[in-house]
């Protein structure tokens, strides 16, 4: 039998996140009743034919009685949706988010929720490069990490609800950790957020050049190039989100980045090898790292064609 | 039956690429005899275990008699390596490479081989990030690119050893096309040499933030980021030389991409939301194009978790 968590859950915002929390919930149990909205019409009705779980049309009717709201709004309008919702609320219910930048989320919640209201950001480290209503699947979380970054003076009903979304979590297939959430997001603006601002920005360049080339880039675009197109096919509306909200750690990883580039840069031009072989070695560390804690594979990789040595 | 092109080929260096020809031969023919030869014993002395073909010792018995002769060492030595077998190639023999620069290997192989010999530069658009003579497979070259740079004076004997090594190659399943040794390294910077010198760059920033952030940055790496190690796991020496010997091209293309970088770090410093979305919606227009082309599907990612929108 599927382990029943909470008996009801409100989910705003019908992407990715949100189409897949109800079709995880279908599938692994976690709740009796999933009811979602979306402030776009378009989406309310695509979900209506092919999400599992009741849509609705207002903020007020999403919340209303719900024990657990998640918000899966982009980064950017968490605040306003809390202020939206915030009179809805049932008291003692659980609102977390599952947004990529958590102390701005976790700001944004706390500020605009009622008291009583036990507000504990999250943030699934899974995704695609999909968007919408129909790009949600019921295995998304399985295996995957899921931080939760609950505040810091924890009351008993508080530490209650930190467990209970926990095992929500745990019935969707996620793994669950507490984390600090600045800590959170310098982590994550290394290993998520600069490694996607230099795929839309190399793409970027790409297309400036593909006319140069007359159509050639795209032609003889290989592996390594075809995986940062891929990553920059993501919703530009949650990364603009989540770069503004990020600033200050995306800023200075990409100022360490920017600087050990441009040692790599000045080595090209002056042919120093040494420096070169020097810090491609280097790079090779956290990969081996990578694959000594179960986190991939080399075996998994070695049939992917055209991506790496030779491309 | 497996058609024959050349009776005896040469293959100078058994790494991924190397191996995979002799896999690929033995497979789906090509060449009645192959034979191997690496500088380096232990390389020999596995290929000689798991390579199928005959490997030798030298260099000049590698070559003698071979109808064509297969350069497969990273880009810096490969004229150096024409200089050692210059005088046993056979007259009328092809000489021809699989480096990822082609105007310096033309040079290089064209300022060695003797009169007679036809060099014929060229370049699969294949690769994994693996290395060493127990990296190759036969299917490698299966539907991948196969770009040869053929001098523009062409005799007709030349034109038909063009021709026999297109029919080689494709007969290996590779999609051979004739291009402009420059424009093929211009193309090739933004497609691959970028990628990967970014790649590793990435990769590099992360492991110095990895020791500040307590081993976080490998434990929650994501996707996206997985994606750029895998990449940067690839063989030190071989991108070294492609970067040294495609130095112009690899230097106005970082150029071009530090100053659209310097774009959209000025608009999050600022918080000009509008030219995160201008920049990120065009970055989709080239991933269309590629969709458009038939050279990836959105499909087959639809089930990939953690490589894109949420990481």
């Amino acid at each position: 039998m599927a382990a029943i968590v909470f008996d009801r859950i409100a989910i705003i915002g019908i992407g990715l996140l949100g189409a897949s929390i109800a079709h995880a919930v279908k599938a692994y149990g976690g709740a009796n009743t999933v009811v979602l909205y979306d402030d776009d019409k378009r989406a309310r009705d695509l979900a209506a034919k092919i999400v599992p779980g009741q849509i609705v049309d207002t903020l007020s009717e999403t919340v209303c009685g719900a024990d657990a709201v998640f918000i899966c709004t982009p980064v950017g309008v968490i605040k306003q949706v809390t202020e939206g919702l915030a009179s809805a609320l049932k008291p003692g219910a659980i609102l977390t988010d599952v947004g990529s930048v958590k102390a701005h989320a976790a700001d944004g919640m706390m500020a605009a929720a009622p008291a009583g209201v036990h507000v504990i950001p999250g943030h699934p480290i899974a995704g695609t490069e999909r968007s919408g209503p129909d790009a949600g699947f019921a295995s998304l979380f399985q295996d995957a990490w899921h931080l939760l970054t609950p505040a810091t003076d924890q009351s008993d009903d508080y530490q209650a609800a930190v467990n209970q979304l926990t095992r929500f979590w745990q019935q969707l297939g996620a793994k669950v950790e507490q984390m600090d959430p600045q800590r959170h997001d310098r982590v994550l603006a290394i290993t998520s957020h600069l490694p996607h601002l230099i795929a839309y920005n190399i793409v970027s360049t790409a297309y400036d050049m593909e006319s140069v080339e007359d159509g050639e880039v795209v032609k003889y675009s290989a592996g390594g190039f075809r995986d940062f197109t891929r990553i920059a096919a993501s919703d530009p509306v949650m990364w603009r989100d989540v770069f503004l909200a990020n600033k200050d750690a995306v800023l200075e990883t990409l100022g360490r980045f920017s600087e050990d580039l441009a040692v790599l840069q000045r080595a090209i031009r002056w042919g120093d090898g040494d420096t070169l072989m020097k810090e491609f070695t280097r790079a090779r560390g956290i990969r081996k790292a990578i694959i000594d804690a179960g986190l991939d594979t080399e075996e998994a990789d070695f049939g992917r064609r055209s991506t790496g040595q030779d491309d």
